[in-house]
């Protein structure tokens, strides 16, 4: 304690940041407390409005303190029955700012790890059924992370919409605009290849 | 706004944090909401607290939410009349870590710089000058930074001290232990030489 309970507590508080070590954290203290104490009371407000009221939609299940979310509840977003199925809210973020998908979304909070006992009912995987027996559904786009648990995950929810009769893809995985081909790893450029389209 | 008003603010609201630029203030966001909104709330409680209670110390002027901090408090830290001057509350707690010093601080909270209009009030010299009148004091160590206005306010200071007649003293700048002589830039090696010692 070598300033004051509270700067102390404030130091030890900002390291459940990711990134964020004790020299960091010690770092903001400062900063804050030295040049924009009104910006540092915002985020104290944001974080606690945001850690109380924040909860899940409860059709996609992305954050949202709503009972359904902007995407889910706007309707023109239903209108091609596109459903789009991410791991998390980060990837539903890089998609909608890609600006070529208008679709709805389902947003797993994860993916299928069995190992670390995360079953299909933990990635909300009974709720996607429930939707997808409501449907209409066109199509179920998955985009789950190219990984053994992303794919393991993709593989299961396409069985799934199988069994329901609704067209399933998966988004194209390969090399990436503006990467080198010398640059990019073996498993990538095997999937490039077995994806290689007629031009 | 893709989610919710309450997580677009906070993502917003982090990136007051140095360091901090959308994408990380994005990940800390779903980092929080997703796996510890207690974490969250404290930090948020805490950054609230700190925010408004944490000021300045009416002796030395580091931040602390009493009226004198805990070193100004303890009578042991005055017995041997010394006084160490530093830039920031950083350089106080980087002093302390290395626990080679005992006795008082004074915390300029900046440097002299004309140039950007800061003059020897803005840094605390006139609670100085009254806190060296007030004494006694048997020295006064001057550990601001080896940069120009570092240098400059070291040697404004100890004009001061001078005019009391109190002994004034720099801490030694040269080849940092661990370190390269090829790595040491010049200025440096200037120093290490111009302040060598027989031994």
């Amino acid at each position: 304690m070598k300033f004051s309970p509270r700067v102390d507590e404030l130091i030890k508080a900002l390291q459940c940041l990711p990134g964020v070590g004790p020299r960091s954290a010690q770092r903001m203290t400062f900063q804050l407390l030295e040049r924009d104490r009104v910006a540092g009371t915002r985020l104290g407000e944001a974080l606690s409005r945001a850690m109380s009221d924040v909860g899940h939609c409860q059709d996609c299940r992305t954050f949202t303190e709503q009972t359904r979310c902007p995407i889910c509840d706007n309707p023109r977003r239903a209108e091609k029955g596109q459903l789009c199925v991410v791991e998390s809210p980060a990837d539903l973020l890089a998609i909608e700012s890609s600006g070529q998908y208008d679709g709805r979304y389902f947003v797993l909070m994860g993916h299928l790890s069995p190992l670390d006992g995360i079953g299909p009912d933990d990635i909300g995987l009974d709720v996607l059924d429930r939707m997808l027996a409501e449907g209409p559904w066109q199509e179920i786009i998955l985009a789950t992370n190219p990984t053994v648990e992303g794919d393991a995950t993709a593989q299961y929810i396409a069985d799934m919409a199988r069994q329901r009769e609704i067209r399933v893809s998966r988004i194209a995985h390969g090399v990436p605009v503006g990467g080198e081909l010398g640059y990019v790893d073996g498993t990538t450029l095997a999937l490039s290849f077995s994806g290689r389209r007629d031009i």
